[in-house]
């Protein structure tokens, strides 16, 4: 039988451990090709770029570093550099949560979705850390989780936004929501050396909402968290009452 | 009775013809303050700027400018340039669509995301034109439209993402949902002036997918399409099948 050909990328850039762990365990799975920004791409979110060319390295046999957003190497990846269309799409390990809203802001996830937009079933995986990043037993989950997918497939428009907390034992995995992070004040306010005013947006999350279900109750207990996101982000329940009203 | 405070922004940047129509048209409903990107951020997406100081710049009364994102523009307006917390943001008008997936791609839906995350009913307005931007029947909609919500308000954590076809006589408007894009062969491969190959990632849509009732079929016939847009994108009808799957 011929193997799968899987394609990871992710938004920490190609030189990221995590992105090289993750490829070391799902090489026992199948071909594996890395398609990654060639630096660090936070928060450059679901952006494709059109305003300018792209060039891809070639640095290593299967491994191509694109100088754009993840979302950019997707769509490379699958219409110039691979030999065919990827059985799979796996995506991180993110250094970090993608946990609530950072869902709509996340590289890592925009990968995912990307793939999914273009019909292949596609992981996002991110290690929920601020300090110590061992991305071995997240890697573990990851080709486990790659496995299944590859047996059953996924639903359609839907990608897996996997959530793996950084504690010694992990207490299994959960099927979650997409839980609501609660800020505190995120704008700092500072004078530059020259006296004038700037502004920093930082902040904290104060708290999270949405019940023991949700993606942050899964990893605040030790669990790895699984969210099904769908790319249809219509609220359906809300269409019927918005039809009564009087536009005219 | 106290006049609602109405906070604007946009992708396009704050000198954009859209803005400036929009902001006229609401003004007949409150005060309006305009909080913009001080250039074009076009699939800059839901970015915030955390990696380095942001400046504000007052251009006139009740208009700022911001050297950053649609996102940064909201959070900043919110937390420290606006005298009291918004009734409504509305964000447009863009020069261009926002249709099916562009929802997460969008500058000026992830404006009014920011918004809806910090529970303040929020609007996105474009234009469904390529060439011609005559911002007058859609900013005439967006101030019908806004009025409605102002007594109505909005669904949970639901946005209305509006885009209005560029049509002499619009016909009416319609509660849709998010349609899905069919791409061709979206990446042209050159060779630059030195002989080294680039890419330039471009291409058109097809066709489009999702029936009748979908954002594309709406503009299509002449009509203005109202989406409302959940923050959560849980797929919750997969939960219960993905609960069965065996992770160890």
């Amino acid at each position: 039988m011929k193997r799968p050909l899987i394609l990871i990328s992710n938004d920490d850039g190609i030189r990221s451990e995590g992105i090289k762990t993750l490829r070391a365990a799902l090489e026992k799975l199948g071909v594996v090709y890395t398609v990654a920004p060639d630096r660090e791409q936070s928060a450059a979110s679901h952006s494709l770029t059109l305003h300018r060319p792209l060039r891809v390295e070639k640095i290593a046999l299967r491994e191509y570093a694109v100088d754009g957003t993840p979302t950019d190497c997707v769509t490379l990846a699958i219409n110039k550099i691979l030999p065919q269309r990827p059985t799979i799409i796996v995506s991180g390990i993110n250094k970090g949560g993608n946990l609530g809203e950072d869902i709509s802001y996340s590289g890592t996830v925009s990968a995912a979705m990307e793939g999914t937009l273009l019909g292949i079933p596609s992981i996002a995986v991110s290690l929920v850390s601020r300090e110590r990043f061992d991305f071995r037993g997240a890697a573990r989950f990851a080709a486990r989780l790659t496995g299944l997918v590859l047996v059953k497939g996924l639903p359609k428009d839907t990608l897996l936004n996997v959530n793996v907390p950084a504690v010694k034992r992990l207490k299994g995995a959960r099927i979650t929501h997409q839980g609501k992070r609660i800020f505190g004040d995120v704008v700092f306010e500072k004078v530059d050396p020259r006296g004038k005013k700037y502004f920093w947006i930082g902040g904290d999350m104060l708290r999270w909402e949405g019940g023991q279900d949700t993606d942050f109750a899964a990893v605040t207990k030790g669990c790895i968290s699984i969210t099904p996101v769908h790319l249809d982000s219509t609220n359906y329940s809300a269409i019927d009452e918005l039809k009564r009203w009087k536009f005219s």
